[in-house]
Order: C-alpha cells, then structure tokens, then sequence
C-alpha cells in the first residue's frame, strides 16, 4: 500500500510529467522522497534525448544522497538501454529503497524494470493513480500498443447531428470559444489530417493558431484522398510541407504516418472522412462539438459508419462534458480494454 | 429593496410552490413576516378551486394577527373575483403593511393587483427571485401569454443525431434512467402527443410509468395524422381515450387542447411529427436525450426543419445539461423574448 505521502508525491509527479512535452515519448515526472517522507528532488523528462525523469530527479542530489530514500515516478522505471541507461538501474545504483510508480511500461523492449528493482532487494509498488497516469498518457499507450498513432477524430455538430444547412453553409455553427479549444488541440498534435474533398471545399490552413499568431508547434497537414492539392491552397504556405495519400487505405496512412514519428493524429474531417475513420474502429477519441442549434436537412456530421443494425451500433464511453462558450464539448471514446494495457 | 430576510422567505415561498399540483392554474406559494421579520405564517395554492397561496397562508393565523405584517408572495396577488375573492383585497383587509412578489401577473383579468395594493398604502416590491419563479412557472406563462399551450418536444438520439439505425432497430438507444426521466415527465404533462404512423409503427402505450405501476396523474393521449389507430392498439387501454387529429395544422390542434384545458404538452415524436413542432416554431422546449453511441445512416432524430441556410439556424438557449446513467439530457429552449413577458 502507498501512504498518503507517497500519493501526494505521485499527485506531484503528476503534475510534473505534464510539463513536459506531448512527444514520441511518454511525459513522466518524479518525485524522491527522503526516508522521513520529505521530498528531497523532482524531476520529469522534457523529451527525447534528455534524461527520463527519474535520473532527471537524481541527478539534483549530490552523491550518496537518494540512499534509502523512496523514488515515486508515473510510470514504472524502465529496463531499457537507449540514448540513455536503464533507469532500474540508476536507481538500484543511488540505493533507494522503495520504488512507488502508477503506470506499468507497456513496451517490449523497455517494460520488465519493476522485476529487475525487485531482484535487487527494492520494495516496489505499482498501481498508484493509475487512472490519471493513464488519462495523461492515453494517445502514447494507444500508439504503443496498437503500433499505430492515437487518433482524435472532431468535428462539430449542431444539436441534431447536422454540420452544415442544407445549402452546405457552416461558419459558424460554434463560437469562437470551440474555434479556440480546436486550435489548441491541434497544436497538441503531430498531425492535422482532412480529406482532399475538404481541402476543396474549404481551403483550410490547417494551422495551429493562437489569435492571429501560430502556436510554437505546428502539427503536420495530411491530405487523404484522390483529388489534387490546387497550387494555390493555403495549406501549400503550412510551415510544414503537406503530406497527401492519394488512397483509401487508412491503415496504410496510419502506418506510414507512424513510421514518420507522428503518433498523435487528429482528424478534422469533413463528414465523409470522419466518418470511414469511425467505420474502421480507428477513432481512439471523439471530439464532438455541439451548438445549441438545430438545422434538420441532409448535411449530417457522420455519414454512413457501417451500422446497419441496432446491435451494431458505436457504443461510447464520455470522458468529459465541458462547456465552451454556449457550445459543448463531449469528449468520448470506444469502450477500451485499456484496462488490460 | 428585498432584505436578506425577505429574499430568504421567497425561497421558502418558491419551495411550497413547488408543492402544488401543476395544473391550469399557477404554483405558487406565500409566506409571512412579522414586522420584527419572523415567520408567521405560510401557505400555497392546492390546485383550482383551492384557495391562493396568500389566502391559504393568512387562514393559517388568528385574525387581525397579519397586522402589519409583509407578504412574500411568489406571483403577483391577484385582483381577480374568480372562485374565490382578489387576493389584493383580502391581504388590504388583514392589514399587512407590505408586499414582496417575484413575477408579475401576465393575466389579463387577474393582473393589476399591485397597483391595487398600493393604492390602498401598501408597500409593493415585485421581482424578487423572478428568474427562479419564472422558472418554475415558465409552461404556465407561456400558454398564459401566448394563449396556446406550452410545447415540450422531446426526442432520443445517438450523439450524432440519428433515432435508429438504419433497419429502423433502436431499442434501447438511451438507458433505464432516461426512460424514466421520460415517463416522470409525461406524468407532468396534461398530453401527450405522438404522430400517427409512430403509433403504428412502435403500438406505444403512452401511459407515465413508475417501474410497472402508473402514476397517479396520466396525459390524455393525443394522435396526429392520417393514419387510422388500430382497434388493438395499446393506446386503446389507456386511462384516457385517446384524441385523434386527422390534420396536419399543429396551430388548430394545440388551440383545441388549450380549450380542453390541456396546457403542457409534451410531444414524443416521430421525427417527422417533431420536425414539424420545430419547423413550425411551436417547440416551447426541447428535451434531446443524447446517447453516447453512434449509428451514423439515415435516421435523423429530426428531419426536415425548414432551414435551408445557416443563418436561418433555430438557434436555442441550454438551460440544463443532466446526466441520467450514461445518456445525457440537453433541455433547450428559444432564445426567448420571455424577459417581456
């Protein structure tokens, strides 16, 4: 059992990891404790090449320091020799005495740390607000153990599931507080795909924008499908060079996609796009913005997800219910085996 | 200005309000204060032919015991000889010395009380907790100023919007917890209205059921449309013989139940009934339980509601957002003019 101390810490460690930056690698944060229960360091990893976050929180000790102390770390200390050394290990090294993490690695090559602790005499306890670790590191289990990015898909809706008028006008069903909240997800991501009927229709930067200016990361723009990029879309001026897959394959893109290091994808539609991502089981997380409006007619938000039965229907789990403005957004997600991550 | 002590004595007035049964005439509820601000005495109204809140609450005291005493009354006293005498005149008679209300009297007949009142020297402060009483008696000001009756439309949905999928299956789309959220508030209304080919289609019993046992207060069953009710329809065995409209003028059939009597409606659907509740500007309220599932095709919740183009959107106003088990319940109204009333 962790004591209320080593939960504060983890609380702590939490919040640290969240400092760092969305990556390829997971965000995780640290906290030593001295055997008294007073933190003695903290530290969290700010990204690849850097130092993970329990050696980050070590190396602010002199020497000898961290002996006996309990190192609480949100994701279980890895086994693994890459850029940098196992992390068991260092820690077996500094001579803790008990390590408390929340979140067991999933990986192949890197998870098996917590045995190897173990084998050299160090209490360890796993488990410890598992479920925040998780929510935090939710697009990285994903992409880890599905071997393919995590993918948000969004859009947004009127109350009655409509995203257009009949006439096929939009802007703008929500307010300028959704608008806002789309940008920053974006800028969250590492790429922004939406589909070459869009691009037509809607010549959209497909930019990560805070007011007037860009975000500091810009996710990468991803055009699926067969119709050209005209030489004048504004997406030709990204700071990024647009990736197109003139394909339908959206396996295949994820893959290749994967393969470039973008392991968090979001996916802005149009309807038509949205929706095949919902029918191949690769919507890992719902995004759908919903004004307090109604407009009937034809032009829905998803099209056709292959549901052709009651019994086959997209059952979801809601993760959050926040309002924006007079919008809401509804965060949902596929009843997940993440417990089994 | 309301003291502390007055406003806190219009909750309670709200509160016994609330006590009374929803019917053709207004909740309300008193209460009343000694000079020295003490309660003395409180009251509401226990449904037509039953004396009014101020009258029920000045019976409870010996007389001559108001005396100089304030009436926290949470409607407007009536200068109205209906049934029983204008409450105007009877709070004058026992000498209260000051009166506190929240809502105006919109009646035509039973308005003016204030004026009475001060008239005759009594102290009148209106609109005190107006919007809490508006609230509470917003169907009753609706059929009262628009001499109609108030329309709730309600309607499940998937979050995008669809009623069914697309072989027409959806039970159960929402959960145990919406449905009787349903049916507590069917019990609630004076009718209950359903498209004749829903009647058809679904044989719906339209009783407001508690688990398997009836409330005491049923709506009378309303069916609009062509289509003939078959002689063993369910709806044959409800408490009430169900009214038939074989029309497809909304306006005459809600003015005919307002001369019944029937002031809250509530429309259950189908689509093409709702629809046209929406269409034709005639939703009071909107009651959309949102599933979180998607089914995507071409059921929509709602079909057609004349908006050819965004600017022409039924914009609506949230007034509450509920979580009933894993469904939401979005309540919605139109931006209303109601601040007129």
């Amino acid at each position: 059992m962790a004591s209320d101390v080593e939960i504060a810490a983890m609380r702590r460690a939490l919040e640290l990891a969240s400092r760092g930056p969305r990556s390829r690698n997971p965000q995780v944060g640290s906290v030593l404790l001295s055997p008294a229960g007073d933190v003695i360091a903290d530290g969290w990893h700010h990204g690849a090449g850097t130092p993970h976050a329990e050696i980050d929180a070590l190396s602010r000790l002199p020497r000898g320091a961290a002996r006996g102390a309990t190192a609480v770390v949100s994701l279980e200390p890895c086994n693994h020799t890459g850029r940098t050394g196992p992390c068991a290990v260092a820690l077996i090294e500094a001579g803790v005495a008990r390590v408390v993490y929340a979140l067991a690695d999933p990986g192949q090559h890197s998870g098996g740390g917590a045995e190897r602790l173990r084998a050299a005499g160090i209490e360890v306890e796993g488990g410890v607000l598992e479920g925040e670790a998780r929510e935090l590191l939710d697009p990285w289990l994903t992409s880890r153990a599905l071997g393919r990015p995590h993918v948000t898909v969004k859009w947004a809706q009127s109350l009655d599931g409509r995203a257009a008028a009949a006439d096929g006008t939009s802007k703008w069903i929500t307010g300028s507080t959704a608008r806002a909240d789309v940008h920053r997800r974006r800028a969250e991501s590492d790429a922004i795909v939406v589909g070459s009927g869009t691009l037509l229709a809607d010549d959209p930067a497909l930019t990560a924008r805070d007011g007037d200016a860009l975000f500091p990361h810009q996710p990468v723009p991803v055009i699926i499908g067969s119709a050209p990029v005209p030489e004048g879309a504004l997406v030709n001026r990204h700071p990024h060079a647009p990736l197109v897959y003139p394909t339908r394959d959206l396996a295949a893109v994820l893959d290749d996609l994967y393969d470039r290091g973008l392991h968090r994808v979001f996916v802005e539609g149009g309807p038509t796009l949205a929706s095949a991502f919902v029918a191949a089981g690769l919507a890992d997380r719902v995004l759908a913005y919903v004004a307090p409006t109604l407009l009937g007619g034809p032009r829905a938000a998803l099209g056709d997800i292959g549901v052709p039965t009651i019994s086959a229907q997209r059952r979801l789990d809601i993760e959050a219910i926040e309002r924006l403005g007079s919008d809401l957004l509804i965060v949902a997600r596929p009843p997940s085996e993440s417990e089994s991550h």
